[in-house]
């Protein structure tokens, strides 16, 4: 079964909890880490991650910790919007690999849509620049 | 600009709330609404809208109503899968024409995933049998 499983600590959003991978970081407080998808399927692709959960996907998330995590998802949301000005935003967040989930820590993706733009897959071909990503996690946390 | 705008409350899902338009209902209190979506891209296509807010989209839901709303969406997802056991779910929101939105009034949709299974695009062609999405809304509902 695709859908549920033992969490692995060892999952690379997890790593980069605790620091031990980088990330380009857009934001962080003590419930929520938000950076730059290294694969972005559109300029700006931002996930955002809950802290101190053990949770593989959205619906392993005790309710409790869904509002406090979704405000942050909001947050960042608007920040992209303020930062990048899209024409859409698509909020998007996938469980188990048949539905496109890559790593198993809960993540909700934020990517800005500009009109008449065909996106990349995701999780295919080439990881951005690290320094293009920079510069526009720098443009998004300016609103943060 | 696409992404904001004045909320119409007589937009078709403002118009289901107040009982003025049918919808295939799968679960309601008084914070959401759930009901099948009637040009599913995949069986089982849920959708869940909250109650008492004039958001069009989610980047304009009041923070304090993020947590509540949030956590219904979660409920329905779970009995989503608990009904039909799909591979994966796929938890989407559009914000904007371009991002795919087509109702301004905030929805989540949850995507039942099949392996193997190709979507349709969404909101096209002829609209499901009304029938066979009250059978999947009881299978649902069962679980709530």
């Amino acid at each position: 079964m695709t859908l549920h499983g033992t969490y692995d600590k060892d999952n690379i959003f997890a790593k980069m909890l605790r620091g031990e991978m980088p990330c380009v970081k857009v934001f962080e407080d003590d419930v929520a880490l938000a950076f730059m998808d290294i694969f972005p399927q559109t300029e700006g692709h931002t996930l955002v991650i809950p802290k101190d959960v053990k949770a593989r996907n959205f619906l392993e998330l005790k309710p409790k910790k869904i509002g406090p995590y979704m405000e942050r998802v909001q947050t960042v949301a608007k920040a992209v919007e303020k930062a990048l000005e899209p024409d859409g935003i698509r909020i998007l967040q996938f469980n188990g690999a048949p539905a496109g989930q890559t790593v198993y820590h809960l993540h909700f993706h934020i990517l800005p849509i500009m009109e008449g733009q065909t996106g990349r897959p995701h999780a295919s071909g080439e990881p951005a620049d690290t320094e293009e990503l920079k510069a526009l996690a720098d443009k998004i946390a300016a609103y943060l």
